[in-house]
């Protein structure tokens, strides 16, 4: 009876092998055209080391970064995957899909990317080491934090168009926010989280479907559902600290970024819990504020946990953050959703936009504050990157250059949110139907499960002990 | 009618969040007025590294330990999260929890242990590091084990209290035992397993439940949970050789502490499906043992993990331990239970408590044996701090500081646990009846399963090649 | 009823703890014989640095691998344990058994590679440090391969023989292969996936049980188990790449392995998901295929990784083995089980032993091609290991030694695996009845699912919207 009901076919047979193929094939060319190693991944590495005088092997960047990458690559493919595990029938489309864009996404990021930040321009030629694997993870999230937004309600192939077109506005973003506006966003509050999670929004409000109540029968969790998702929600906590110091400078810019991250998501944890206890009748804690809103602390000390945000503001900061993401979740998801039009399945407008935004400001209020007897001469001058072009700059005007770049990151969000968004309106994606969403069958070979369950009455003429 | 047998109110609406915002509060207090970054992750550190003489970024402490303290991040909050989802419905208690009281224990343990042994007598301040963020999870992980003795059975209030006194009582006894005594646990089988063990047993005991029986049928796992807590248990398995390394001499310390406890764990994981299958009827293997006892030999080379146990030796360990640990599940445990009322549900006494006591053994063993032939005289004096006012110690002196510190840890785990089991047993908390425990029910939104299962009936009609 | 049709008996009380416990006493016994700290993990580091004028302990091979060694023992313990969890009743076999062997495996490989690799002719003991561990690791994840081909079907004694000879096999094959033919492959396509792949598959074919439908009910998966498979594609997936770099050169070796290998794997998600979907009706994508022919293109790029095999053969190598395995799975497997007796119950030809052999083939032909004017002087010299007696080594006859290493990996996984699958084929171990396969029952205490499932009824008398 289930199929009857459709006006829509879910049929990707053809176009999601024809995305996967083009594309990938779009890439091998673009790579084999524009794609080198750079000095350190190179076996030319040897005689650059001699040239440059550097000591040892393990001054490679390769070994500054590469622990933090491996975390990053586990937030990216795990940790967002695993957290939208959560809904009782689409774990399948959750991690699966979540992987699937992955890895489209990084291979056009570092093409995008190296374009705008890693271009030899002796050779036309984009140089790639281990930092732009990092960028083109950072760049990947921006469009799995869109998916949030959108999960269960769109095909394989409008993920592919979302990510393609998140990407290219993600890396156009990022060259206006750090190379030309200056604002520093180590661990991309702003670049990633805020853009991210307004242009995930923006699509879903583009998206609305009025009739969605009508797959309500799918849209909670499970029991084990419920534990799958703990396993997203713990890697990217425990490793927030690598995403915020993954490329940052080397030596105490690191070091200072992951301790600030550490701490602020410390501190979300308790305000979450407290506001989850108090705010639901009996007190009992909800699994979608722990899975969620106790990350918020590290979107929100993001830009600002390589400055001298001090750990007791790192604790301040995600103590607000706790609180206004549970309270997000509560009040403003239902309310947006009822009012706005904007149906967001994780709830991505708690866990990123806002919190985003909200590490935009402290980003911009922890620069402008910045001195000199606070970082030291160098220390201020490292940094900030107060060299080059920008040698007269002082930190005051460094924060309304960081004020700047959060205003663009959600014109970005918002504006290219819109526009791919009404790309994915036509009628020729293969998107479910109302009374379809949140259902693995459309896109999935999903196994049956009777095989195990006729077994229950027969192990109840063993049982024991049993008391209901 | 699971609602109308309770005498006890489970409603911690007050309670956890009044706990949670205090306590962060005073944290953010504590934290403003004394903990500050140390010079290797503030700003200063160019300076510093000048005036050192240290040649490049890469000699940070950070590039030596990070990968370690995130090993052992995941060890706390996956690791020991997830062993304990083992129970059929207290996966989110067990998961969960574990998460709020470790966020709550490294802040306060950060402050603790930094009075004892990172305050900069100059200014007042506790100047922290890498190395003060993975000696702060290390504080946690003895709570997390005692909550392994009474999960299921408190409330989180509880366990907050726990945590608040547990840290406390570590920091102390941890002072005792490595300053004091100088005795050496770099893996912590004294100060963290042997504490931790013993400090929950005693809180077990006082909080003895003689109708425990009542909640019965919620106290063994389910298919799924088992496989769960084995995400758990091999997490714990992996990183245990960074645990126990995370914290020792650069250069060959970590290395030989991670040869050691990498060889222990395997050499457990024989003995105790050995012996898991000799004592069972038809020679099945039992989860319970493949999840817990697996890990006692990385317990039990905590202490002499950093020595010259030797490559054979920490075979032995692990050989040993895997057959104790193991026939602890099997004999002592349901001992404990009938003739001691000690009601130990994650079986701690056989994962940490004997092994730990088992490694401060071989701790005490191997230092009184190390010699300059083996070590070298600088290795010798190195390895076991042979300097400043120990600079007379010597090898078999250390043997017998290393066995006080032993009986130390014990002395605070029991004391201390009695103690805190006292105030627990105050009926304020919101702890469950006994009929009432093991469930999530109590303390979250739990989601009906409903409606995955109504549909098996429906599922009936397809099945082919049903044998049922 | 389940028990009465039983032909074979799987009690395994008596011979599997005696395999345990006499095999690991003999590990013990000739651990204490032969192995040794080296001079890195030695305390006499210390000495030795000062003696070869290393400037700080950062330099110890430690740092250069250890964050490498532990992502693989991620992979070797979660990613081939969670990998095989698919099966809805054979999770703690999948998960437990590959414990216990790679537990075991790993000692006997530190053994059989010491003697082979790192045997200190003065003194005539094995001297160890992480790169051992790595290898010991990589060792094991042959016989893990060869698991594959056989769960489900073999008891963990006959698992016990198989790693057993499996690791003796790998030694000397590894041995010929890298030492005496001189053919580089640094991530193993040739040692670990074409040996392993084929071992499995010979030992399978030596097995074949003509009646294995009668377990045919058990050869699916559930939802939930696919899901907790996902878990184990994901980790070997991410680090895939410290898989292929933790043993290259220093510096640019691992660098440049880390990377290709991150372009492989991410090239192959994109055609498996496009060949997944064109192949099946509806276009829905299959979990067959995600969780496993993703993986693909990292075995394959497993010997050029640290070769200049660019970003974009990294692309191509990736492309092609997506298609390959998937297409694998589609229509060799079920051809391979009809006409040619081979069972193969995770598809290891499609994941490994194909891959492999492309691995091979693709290190030959990028190894022929190499030159200095790509390499330059040094980095060619460096890359191939043109040193000592293979001074006067040219890429072309590199080139032709990298096919003849392919070819003696290709005969020791046949050859070595019907040898040993005689071997198993001896009524003494304790395998299952056909009938019996791909069961917990066999070799598990399986808890009782019943407790959870009584409560459907009682819960839906309190259900509200519901529409079924």
């Amino acid at each position: 009876q289930e199929l009857c009901d459709r006006q829509k076919n879910t049929n990707v047979r053809l176009s999601l092998p024809a995305v996967c193929i083009v594309w990938q094939t779009a890439m091998i060319i673009l790579f084999g055209v524009f794609i080198r190693y750079n000095e350190e991944s190179s076996p030319r590495w040897v005689e650059y080391r001699k040239a440059k005088n550097i000591s040892s092997d393990i001054e490679n960047d390769f070994y500054f970064r590469y622990p933090s990458f491996q975390d990053v690559h586990v937030m990216i493919f795990v940790g967002f995957g695993f957290l939208m595990t959560f809904l009782k029938r689409y774990s399948f489309g959750a991690v699966g899909f979540n992987f699937l864009i992955a890895a489209f996404g990084l291979q056009w990021a570092l093409l995008m990317q190296g374009w705008f930040h890693s271009l030899d321009y002796s050779d036309g030629k984009i140089k790639i080491g281990i930092e732009n694997l990092i960028n083109a993870d950072f760049c990947v999230a921006g469009c799995l934090i869109a998916y949030g937004a959108v999960l269960g309600k769109v095909s394989p192939v409008q993920l592919m168009v979302l990510t393609l077109f998140g990407i290219t506005l993600f890396a156009v973003e990022e060259y206006i926010i750090l190379d030309l506006i200056h604002a520093k966003d180590a661990g991309g509050s702003m670049v990633i989280h805020t853009f991210g999670g307004y242009y995930g929004l923006s699509i879903s409000w583009m998206l609305y479907r009025p009739n969605l109540d009508q797959s309500s029968r799918l849209q909670g969790s499970v029991y084990h559902s419920d534990v799958f998702a703990m396993i997203g929600t713990l890697f990217l906590w425990m490793f927030w600290p690598s995403f915020n110091s993954a490329i940052t400078d080397h030596g105490d810019g690191q070091h200072r970024a992951a301790i600030n991250t550490y701490l602020a998501l410390a501190a979300t944890v308790l305000t979450t819990v407290a506001v989850s206890s108090l705010f639901q009748k009996h007190g009992k804690l909800d699994m979608v504020h722990i899975q969620n809103s106790t990350l918020a602390g590290g979107v929100a000390v993001g830009t600002a946990a390589e400055f001298m945000l001090m750990p007791y503001g790192s604790l301040i900061v995600g103590f607000c953050c706790g609180i206004v993401s549970t309270l997000g979740y509560i009040y403003l998801t239902p309310f947006m959703e009822k009012y706005m039009k904007i149906q967001d399945t994780c709830g991505i407008h708690n866990l990123h936009a806002m919190p985003g935004v909200i590490g935009g400001i402290v980003g911009a209020i922890t620069a402008a504050a910045a001195s000199e007897s606070v970082y030291g001469h160098e220390g201020l001058i490292n940094t900030f990157d107060f060299e080059g072009e920008f040698k007269d700059m002082v930190p005051t005007r460094q924060g309304g250059h960081q004020a700047a770049g959060l205003c663009v990151a959600i014109c970005f969000g918002v504006g290219g949110g819109i526009i791919v968004g009404c790309i994915l309106r036509l009628p020729i994606w293969g998107d479910a139907a109302d009374d379809n969403c949140f259902d693995d069958e459309a896109y999935w070979e999903v196994p049956d499960d009777e095989e195990t369950f006729p077994q229950v009455p027969q192990y109840n003429n063993h049982m024991r002990n049993k008391d209901v």
